[in-house]
């Protein structure tokens, strides 16, 4: 037969044969690695929380704490309390179920038994939910904050729509209140998911006041325990860290104090960075642009870097 | 009865009960806050534009206007036509939708009649589909200005599918036409939808001409008020704001030039902050990485800060 | 008839009429643009590599990196075997896929007969599977890395699951392997997948050295000709670049080494910017935060700016 | 170059080229027959009631008249209330939408205007909603006659989730409400489906009493005019149809009783087929199977065919 | 105002209202009623069995049972393996699940503690995918049957992927794998389910051997106690049925053999109607068209209904 | 440790272990089964034609022939070009695509070369939708006869929303295209589609005249080589069949005409059957209700069984 004239399917067939003839061996080596210390995996346990359902959880949330923004549904006064309970509900049940594997999963790793698992995970959830009028009541105290603070803010739904600000410090109430609860990874799941889209990675941790405004927000950083104050303003790129540390000193610092104090009513403006457990920044006081902070500033104080003298060169064309 | 021989799932309904029993007094209470004025709420409101449409809409736009780019359809030049033909009025009538609701929203929050949203819907959208061979036209500088100013670009494809800085800037041009459109909402979520995939943040007010590139980008901020020229190229970190304003001032500054204009030709490297709304940076000139500016600067110069001393420490080990 | 009776609809209707009419010409103009070269199409060209499916190309990879670890499947000793032998069959033929399109995109646009594109594309997916297990072990020493350089993780799954910064290691070292087998724009595709969700760019061009750690992450970017060693550290907006250049030169330094080069245990603080492809951090340095660094730094050294001097004004009330 | 070289995709290429030329012929005569009477087509009209809807309507009416059987959320008594105050303004506002689109439909049809179309299609919804508690009353004598009936049946349970005769009754009933505010279109589409998906049809327009129980069902018939009592049980193949009518008569008993009348408690066993508006069959009575009637049959009868003379031959092996 | 100015979409809002006061009393009518005895619903139980999950289940085991047929991943040698391992995995668990909702279902029904309900879902699942091999050659003397039976029959291919008989024996089989383990409702779901889709009804308990074949099938009947040799071949319309009964002994025959014995090598032509609990049709019987018979008849017979006398008479134009 | 405090959960999975055990020997078994003779899998081979792509062809084929009535896309002289003309490009490549996978198949199981296979998917393709016009010609003609034949139908629209005698003649006009272009497979897996949702068996070989008109329809049986002329109308449970035949027979039976020829303008009524090759129903002719043909019929002649007498007992109550 005329060569010419073979099927190029076939052709493909036959070499298929030859690469996907790799894949046994690939598949031991990769089960044998499971079995070594080498590597991570989650072979052999129980089910650990989803990203997936901690996302829905979130938007789950949302949709309570700003009825009628993010929904699909009309809601009016004929079918607000039918809303509400339903969405009440499925988020009792979605956190229940989430807070429960964060659980077992701490007890295992811990090598405790797991008798109150789930009975755990319905207290939090309960508690979650109890606390979800005051929410609404201090994220409106931060949409407020936005308006006041934005001269470009055309309204407070152009705010609750579309600001990234407001969206991480959604999701960083929210977390924060199951951090305070003591449930493990699904917090830190929460915020990095605010992180992802906001470029805002606020650590579940921090304790933050009512009104608080972050326009831009895009690489701004607050630590596991920052505290921040009432009516605090903040721009992109601020860091609010801690000191750099030499590794054998990683351990103990765990669950320390190491990131700055923020008093009330301070502004912070793009690219500040303040470092230190013991850096309180005084009520009221502004920080300006760029500035790099290691020691306490005073309340009422406006603090400035010495302007760079800058250098005018003409362009050689 | 043996109490070890228990059935678990019956003693886990029976804690279920406990805590569910929360539900009624939690929704109470959020239905009880809804009347309020302390917090947020869409009810009893008509519908409001939906992000999820508005997002549909960006990437249709998207692959109308780099036709075959981003569809699994495949398109030539038997049904070129009809690809087009289809994803064109797909695109009128979404655009129609979303700029109604935006309409009506705007209208029913000052309190106007809405007699014709719908028109005015349909309008705005007939003229967005009548700019979008120029657009096509306007973003083909874009994509070579980004092939000639990063070494890095293998070719034009590499630049249309998966370089952000061109994909804010295409976002930023759509938004800005219905900016001007005076579509309110839809052209922030977009611009928003942009940043939160790249960490660019342009607001759709701003004015830029051809050949924008913006290299890498996480970061860069471009205020309201904005104005940019042609052949500019900015890169990550690079903020053109506005001056801090005490609060008592914000609302007096809403609607005024508040952010920098860069003539042609600029260039800004990374973490360069331009402040102020009389703030000009002149054509063809240069600003070096990390500089601060609030002042204008004259065409045709290069501008550094001049370098921060560096201290060499040798490292105790 | 009473006007005041006029049913809407037909009203609507109408104008619909009136605006819709503006899709032909607008459809036409569209399709003479793809005649002319102002702008950019894909018309009567063969399929292209899709993002879609790239995505799920990086997810698919992860769940066999970390098996157990982002699956809703169980999966224990029982089935790990049939598990992975399914994921990596699947992965096997989805990177075939990907890889010939980017093959015969290539050959294509240079013109080149695309006889063993597919065998090619094969070939890759092979060679990419066979690396699998060595992959597994060095994102492990990344993991580790995670745990030992940052106070706040709890543990290792924390790491896994949220770690913005392991995220961006993963989908960097994945598509290495592709870039290293010369693959066209699927790499590339992966890192921006990672950069719109950490805002961490690293270009997949560069070669970086095992338990290799960013913390917080946002605003990095290391540049494709960047080499980084073992143990290194970074934290947010660290630019490792290149220096600026003249817009003529661009072309000659496309492929040449632009970027610069950091060597063992290396730890740069946040805000660092180093540029230049001589440039050289030797082994052990520690950049401290916002450092701008154009030239090498000895093994060992300790690295800060001069404090600007701060000013501190009281606040006028 | 070598022909038997020749890349297979690009000899595919050209191929394609020469069969899909063909479409532009077929869309010019495709649109051609769109302006002739010869076809039919829903062009330049408005939206019509669209089949998906009306499914999704169906399973949301059987989620309330069976709470909890047929859902995924688990119903108690906590969240009784909300779910279905949640399904029922879901189902009001899905059963408004269709209503007034087959009212509108019809108008146009009639070339009447349509000002009241959605009022009256809430109207509508609203009465259907009324209609809901009776419904389930109904249905449930419905259960029980099936329980009662068949000796196969394990419980209620497995009547309400598999047996198809319910399943068309269920809808049928739904339909018939719907048919007797004179919702055109709807109805039908919705027996239809439970035909499609029961091999049972039944007209909407047909009256049936309580307690009706079908089993097995494929192939049963049940015409628009037919009047079925209470406690009436019939079998698989069973019609009650019309007698067959010369065509030039199909116009004239349009809207006329042309199928028979089956009072209560009558059971009617499988393949029997009962023709004609004036054939009634008399309560209590029994029908046997395959007994073929067109007249009227007197209450408390037992009807049998007489039996066919059976061949028994030996089978030649 | 002039009222022909009025905004059709306020008007449409204030009728809404108008009709959706109807709500809140049909949400508690509802209420009401499901506290009644005379409705039907799952308020405060457990989770019972999907229908969703059991169709999944049954195609699950049709891709394990005709390997490579019904899946889109291709299946080859080289992961044939891990394919089949990983479906009959899924397989497991998700009868387990089922199975163990079935029995806790059933369990409180009859007030029983339900102790080891999870436990027995376990050991069904396993002794269901134990079964899974000889179910195959089960089903290839199917397929050869069809194939041997069918002169319309093109190969076995178009058997397996279209014949709507062979579904429902599929369908069937597994089903009274189920049945045989006393696993409730689910069975009966499977079987309705091949129902709703080929118009053939076998009830899972019917006991049928090897090689059976029903050709078109619609309107076939095939009851709980039936008893089908080996290789049989039935028609379309054709019922196995039982006696009629007055309805005081419904209750006293469930679970008693009420429908015919089939022995081998029978076939039966379309229309046949057999019925009782006692009828016996012999080995290598061949029942013609339409015959009904309610008594035993010997092996090696062919029965024939003796012809109705045809009327011709010529038709009045 | 006190038992009766054990975790339940460790309990369970305990027993979850013993019985997961099971699965690899029966995996083993599995794997073992598809290398005998036996069973049937699809393992090692070329993809075959795909269900749901052919379902999703049926799909696209009636949104073409008539245009508007099953999308939820607006169509109006602006876009109806456009419109066809996506969805006729669609459906060309659908039907290439499943064509080449039959062609394709049939060539493998014949041991034949597939040189062509793509070529002629691609040519049978073009034929198809050149006479796609043709095709809507004819439905029109269907669509009327239904109207003239069914005095409960209201007009057109609901005719083809809802008829399942419709549905299943356009389904049927459609494969019967294709088998007449010898495409293997996908022509009966479109006829058992709608077999399966209307209960009525067409095969696709049979040759059927315009305006038919098939009414209710469920157990319709018109086998492979039947004729059918003009205006012919027939009811549910007629079927055109073969006569029974000796299982020697059937193989020298295949691709022969064993249905009987019905010529124009016939009627027949429910529950007909007609058999045979060489059975004539003449034009004009009508058959009345569960008349059991095997010889031929002139025309213009009305054939009646002579009734069956009927029994009227007393029903003893």
């Amino acid at each position: 037969m005329d060569p010419s004239k073979l099927d190029q399917c076939q052709f493909r067939e036959a070499s298929t044969e030859r690469f996907r003839e790799a894949i046994p061996a690939v598949v031991n080596d990769l089960v044998q690695s499971c079995n070594t210390e080498a590597c991570f995996d989650h072979v052999d346990t129980e089910p650990i929380p989803s990203r997936d359902a901690i996302v829905k959880i979130i938007h789950m949330a949302l949709r309570i704490l700003y009825p009628g923004y993010f929904t699909k549904i009309r809601v009016d006064s004929t079918n607000l309390h039918y809303y509400l309970g339903q969405e009440v509900t499925t988020l009792f049940e979605a956190i229940s179920e989430q807070a429960t594997l964060a659980i077992r999963h701490e007890c295992l790793r811990h090598d405790l038994p797991c008798i109150h698992c789930g009975e755990r995970g319905q207290e939090i959830a309960a508690d979650f939910i109890r606390n979800l009028t005051n929410l609404r009541k201090i994220l409106a105290t931060d949409v407020r904050a936005a308006f006041e603070g934005d001269p470009a803010a055309k309204g407070y739904d152009e705010i609750i729509f579309s600001y990234p600000g407001l969206f991480a410090i959604n999701i960083y109430r929210i977390a924060h209140a199951l951090f305070g609860m003591k449930v493990s990874l699904v917090p830190r799941i929460m915020t990095e998911y605010a992180h992802s889209l906001t470029g805002i990675d606020i650590h579940p941790g921090a304790r933050i006041g009512e009104s608080f405004f972050i326009d831009h927000g895009t690489g701004v950083v607050i630590g596991e325990t920052t505290e921040i104050g009432k009516h605090v303003r903040i721009y992109q790129g601020v860091t609010l860290g801690a000191l750099s540390l030499p590794k054998e000193k990683v351990e103990e610092l765990r669950y320390q104090k190491r990131h700055p104090t923020i008093e009330d009513e301070v502004i912070i403006y793009s690219g500040v960075t303040i470092l230190g457990g013991e850096t309180v920044i005084g009520a009221r006081s502004v920080i300006g642009g760029n500035v790099w902070i290691t020691e306490s500033v005073p309340p009422d104080t406006r603090v400035l870097t010495k302007k760079a003298e800058l250098i005018f060169r003409e362009k050689e064309k």
